[in-house]
């Protein structure tokens, strides 16, 4: 059975792209998480900085702008469309890990894609905002705050564009707690990657 | 390492009580499904027809009855916690299986449990409610209809009683699509049983 494309959504301080560098390792396919930021930057003209910056805003309004009688997207959306391309090329290329970017709503007419969620109790994403992502704070509760912040923002970021509820199971095959151990996380998400069937109806 | 309980909640007619029936098998723990109505109504007093009604209903109202100076409960509540007071005793005899009965909430902080939720896309829910569990309809839209209706009660039923939104990803440890292949998803709860930590923090 040949392997899906593998999308990774994710909680902030979860663990998601350490658990998707792992299985791209053990399934030897390319992982996209960060790398898609330098690709789009290219492939659109954007700067990468902006590219970046885009994804971690909350969007801002539903509003477009009106220059004259020509609409114009919000700068956000331009990006999101542009990376959006980029994701349905590397799709056409073979199996492949993609971290976050709302992959599983933008692939899911036009691939066979497993949609992976990843989540963590609070208190261990504050740990490893801490303690891996090397965010500085002066308060225990900070983290806590700042993680929570930061879901805030992913959710807003995804229910815009996709239009329907981020972390909500039914919309993804697997959901997993990263607290269980995220080797014992990436092989389960493995396994199943290896029978997944052809086709879900 | 010892297995944790594990409670499987699960969108009507995924295949959740049959998954239950193969983990409990390959793990060689009992299960509780609808065996709790029996055992309910015999600790309880009240009749199995009415335990197993109850769990069928939407709540009614928050509000309680006043008789007299007599607060009494709804029959519902009154039910759900002769009904948890018997999960709790069955948790402490050593791992098993519980389907449904809001078995997480209840024994959240009580026992040490695997939470798993099990989901389907709608098609295949109306295709097994039609064929496995023998619901008769005429038109083919009635069994998706039906479906979605049975899922209602029962979000409703669990949030009424634990105050939590049913199927958020964030609330269990292992969500999973059944589309899979029920003897996959199965398996990969099984696996996931077996490697469970000692303690989530």
């Amino acid at each position: 059975m040949s392997l899906p494309i593998i999308t990774i959504g994710r909680s902030f301080g979860s663990g998601g792209r350490i658990i998707g560098e792992k299985i791209a390792t053990l399934l030897n396919i390319p992982l996209y998480d960060k790398e898609l930021v330098q690709i789009t930057a290219e492939k659109s003209g954007f700067h990468a900085t902006v590219v970046e910056q885009m994804q971690q805003n909350k969007p801002a309004s539903l509003l477009y702008s009106l220059s004259g009688s020509v609409i114009e997207y919000p700068l956000q959306d331009q990006v999101y469309y542009a990376q959006a391309a980029v994701i349905r090329d590397l799709a056409k290329k073979g199996p492949c890990v993609i971290v976050g970017r709302c992959a599983d709503s933008i692939l899911e007419h036009e691939a066979r894609i497993m949609k992976v969620f990843i989540h963590a109790p609070v208190s261990q994403r504050a740990a490893r905002a801490k303690d891996e992502y090397k965010i500085t704070s002066k308060k225990p509760l900070d983290y806590i705050k700042y993680v929570r912040k930061c879901d805030k923002k992913r959710k807003s970021y995804y229910e815009y564009f996709t239009h329907r509820p981020w972390g909500k199971a039914e919309h993804y095959d697997l959901c997993l707690n990263s607290a269980m151990g995220l080797d014992v996380v990436a092989d389960i998400i493995v396994r199943a990657a290896k029978e997944f069937p052809e086709e879900i109806k």
